[in-house]
């Protein structure tokens, strides 16, 4: 199951005819990162995914308390974001994505989380068990793990009491991070230096572009940020980073942001991180003058679009989405 | 996902310069047929496995509980016994084989299990989605439910009690029917008219042989003669029939049973049944003057081979049991 490096290895040794696709690392969790894959593979053959994994909840919180292994969700989630066309393709990433429902122990659990943790259990290595999961549905891209280990997001939280607004506290865990009443301040990890997968890091050191967001920004955006050896390499590398900003603010976690908000928690978590594009959607942006002065303190160029699908609900079009992609990361 | 019916009418019409591989039905369930199609996948490349769907232990039994569908374990063996022989066949295979280990609610289930209970519940149709299994594993062959319901074993079991050693009591399910302690007398099946899947009776028509056994003899052979419209297209076939018999009885079901018991069990479940040849170990028949004449009762020609293990255990040996059906079947 070497066919990514082989991957790697043909493309660097090509006579240059043809230009290569941009290499791209996108890097979130949950919905956000799906709406950025489906977009990316439109634009790029050469996509890796470099998933949270922090989640604490549902199926993917369930199997990591049982079996301590990494929650498979978000990654499942991307694997099926770039899965193949094709008959095969579409019809296994149904049957990833298909959760059983019962009155009974399985309810809930997505079968695509039992058969990466199977893989995982039999070849004891999380990478070449995505691999394997991602050869079955043919996916256009690699998915990897932020981290080799499980990780717990622990925020700061300001008035989770209503009772209390100024009061501030400490809260574990990504549902309750992401589902508190207060405003997060901050966000922190254990293990605060947890081992990170080669690949990843050599995906990160190798890419064109680094694509940051849309998604969950304490709970799916800033984590990769805040595991050391990850954040070093996305200061280091020589690609060029793109911030997808989100469309409207998440219930708990984001409630009062706006849209240069995301851009200031992301510097104040990362100080070190140079930005070279933000991409906004242009009707989801109410004071673009400011926005575009905290893009330019990043170092960024503010790149507004129309992103939205048509029908008003705050979510990215893929096309939309790509279409921007083509033209930042191709134009 | 037609492939296996584009098979046949690619082989129906073939010009015949190559005889064709013989077309084998092995009827059966659990170890048995595990045993008979690791065998017979050595001899031709058209084998049809026509499962029983009686079990109601272990994680079969509980998926049929919780999810109202065919307990999948067999069906899960017998596609594990035909996979590929590559890697991707047999890492494949090792997933769907594997089993969760833990405290929790999935300790016991085998990934394939739920793997086959997700495109049952995705695409409606047993056949279709051990079809789409098949396809994953690279399975030399095909997987059919022999019926398309779930079924209850029900026993008449003489002396279950030890305190009353006359006395015939009714025991219901697969698991109370094997593990009993006194002697199955008979078995009928509940529902006692279930539905036959029409690729079952198609490939028993169109088979040139069918084999029964080895395997539980009351919970794995014989349910397929109770089924009424597959007994009736196992009777009306032009295939010649083979009978593989057990090499030890096994504790419970079959605990006196003599090598020619199995014959007399199966004729009085079956009496309109013409069985062809008897296959049984040549070390395994204690009085094969009358197994030879139980076995002409039914119109059968017996054949001793050495089909065991070499360690001694009662195990039959793929490669002997190959070479016994290369004889029979092809000589």
């Amino acid at each position: 199951m070497s066919g990514y490096e082989e991957d790697a290895s043909r493309r660097r040794g090509a006579d240059g005819d043809v230009p290569p696709p941009p290499r791209v690392v996108a890097l979130g969790g949950g919905h956000g990162l799906y709406s950025s894959l489906s977009a990316l593979r439109r634009v790029t053959t050469d996509v890796t995914a470099v998933v949270t994994v922090a989640d604490d909840g549902g199926s993917s919180g369930r199997l990591r308390r049982e079996l301590g292994v990494l929650p498979p969700g978000d990654l499942r989630m991307a694997l099926a974001a770039l899965c193949g066309d094709d008959e095969w393709g579409s019809t296994w990433t149904e049957v990833v994505q298909h959760r059983f429902r019962s009155e009974g122990e399985l309810h809930g659990h997505a079968v695509g989380n039992l058969l990466i943790v199977a893989l995982w259990e039999l070849l004891g290595d999380s990478v070449a068990g995505l691999d394997w999961v991602g050869q079955l549905l043919g996916a256009h891209g690699r998915v990897l793990p932020m981290s080799s280990v499980p990780l717990d997001i622990v925020a700061e939280v300001e008035g989770a009491d209503p009772a209390r607004p100024d009061e501030v506290v400490t809260v574990r865990g990504q549902v309750a991070c992401a589902s508190t009443r207060g405003r997060v301040r901050s966000i922190s990890l254990i293990p605060d230096q947890p081992p990170v997968p080669g690949q990843v890091l050599r995906a990160v050191r190798e890419a064109d572009w680094v694509v940051f967001g849309p998604g969950s920004w304490f709970t799916s955006v800033l984590p990769h940020l805040l595991v050391p050896d990850l954040a070093r390499a996305l200061v280091a590398t020589s690609a060029r980073r793109v911030v997808v900003l989100n469309l409207s603010p998440q219930r708990g976690e984001t409630d009062d942001f706006a849209a240069h908000t995301y851009l200031e928690v992301l510097a104040g978590h990362a100080p070190e991180l140079g930005v070279d594009v933000v991409l906004a959607d242009r009707k989801g942006v109410e004071d673009a003058v400011r926005l575009e002065r905290v893009a330019g303190g990043l170092g960024a160029e503010l790149v507004l679009d129309d992103l939205a699908v048509a029908d008003g609900t705050p979510r990215h079009d893929p096309e939309r989405l790509a279409a921007a992609f083509d033209r930042i990361l191709l134009g």
